[in-house]
């Protein structure tokens, strides 16, 4: 499992997330499949799909994840005014999410049918 | 403030969050600027932008800005694969930062320093 | 268990939230008792303590809570005004908590030590 | 921006959280301004303001803010008596938020009309 | 993919789940293979798991799953007095989350080294 | 207090949450009474309600709360591929409920009649 992580990510030791999980190998083997799959090009390229993750990651508050998946961005060509505006708008997002969960506004009838 | 969100947007009346937000009249004009500086483009574009706000919305599970962001994203031209995509991502994310809460593996150093 | 709670709150029948905890007996006395001595006046007045519930169920997203306890605050004297700036506090807070989780800056020796 | 925020705080260095944001300068200058705006004495005061913040930002498990907004706290006068009913209220809003989300009560008619 | 749903799980259709995860094929054979591998029987028993479920449901405020979860307990075993310690127990957790979130205690070096 | 909670553990020392928690006597107090009475032998097993405690603990992201229920759960009987279902089964509720917040499935009727 190490040296398939090591191959499809050219590096010369796995981190400390994979070794974590050895603890389990059904679930390492598991993630491994899943993030290979799920994190590969697509209909959205993989630089949205890590920056999708990072905010994920932020709103979540997990430290080891926020770490790693912003490392992991940068990778794959995120600047930093990239990030910054990623983060201001995840951090807009979690201030509005509070907004409408207070104020309770109904659903509109156009967003039910698009 | 009705006016501009009209105007900008191109549509025929407001949605009912900012109905609700005009309970307090300050945080109407303050989150409506805010949203028009954070989501315009930039070193993001715009489909990006509201991919992110859709994956924030799931993971607080915010009912009215799942909805709301999801048809916004469909308006700028995200397809149904590309909100399969984001889903997952969005998912799995959810579930490995669970995984590193509980087995907590020290943040690797090569994460701190890039 | 209801008669006192309808007593102490001077209401003629009990919301619907004692009356599902009633599946499990012990958890209902316990949160009704958990409930008279936490949000009776204290250091803390009633209505500061009703407005932090319901922040905190904001963040959370309880549709439930939100409502019975943004109706108690107003029940206690909360006008449009304080709601307004409550939910903005809380809003703020969501939005800052999301950039701290992701910025990572360490926290001040200042502020460990008061 | 670092000069008026030692200004308005009356501080002689700006913390951590600042200098982090000053990695996105509109970011920064928006969040200054909010929290400006925001937490200045209204309808509710400052001191109020900043208990709703640790109560969310301990919901949210930050620990940034925990400590930053506990230290502002007891600089604008919260006492240890305060604080431990601050914190009692918000563990017991995060209790009573599952357990309406577990048994689902229908929200009452009373709590939507007011 | 939905005769194997309805084959292992003996109903005659899928629920609403399945049928909104086949906007995204992908998603929906991966999630159900998971499904199916995780909550089968071994070291804890397909009830135990079922309960945590519903537990982390509810934490999350999921409203379709804490209904789609509670029903497969039940469907598996689940009492009304287990429903009542369960959710008690959920509930607990919630609360002293954020104790420790906000007192900040550090951990405990025995804890650590188990 | 610290006597009752080393005789019912049979521990020399009390751990370092229930020293926070003694910043606010009542707390302290109620929080022990209600663990002591939650977490006994009742319709589930001690082993069972702690191991819902360490997967509450992940999915909010509370550092202390996970070391030390894991630390618990551990000297209850968990062992290592018992903690791996556990985290297998939390980690992939957690991405459930974020795909069902998302595509919004109608809660199924059978749900609601069980």
């Amino acid at each position: 499992m190490y040296d398939d992580i090591k191959a499809v990510r050219g590096v010369e030791d796995v981190n400390n997330f994979w070794k974590a999980l050895a603890n389990h190998p059904q679930t390492l083997a598991q993630v491994w499949s899943e993030v290979k799959a799920v994190m590969a090009p697509g209909a959205l390229d993989p630089l949205v799909k890590e920056m999708v993750y990072v905010a994920v990651s932020a709103t979540n508050g997990c430290e080891y994840c926020t770490y790693s998946h912003t490392a992991a961005a940068r990778a794959k060509g995120m600047t930093e005014e990239m990030l910054g505006e990623l983060l201001a708008v995840a951090a807009l997002a979690n201030k509005t999410n509070r907004l409408a969960n207070a104020y309770r506004p109904p659903v509109d009838d156009a967003f039910r049918t698009t």
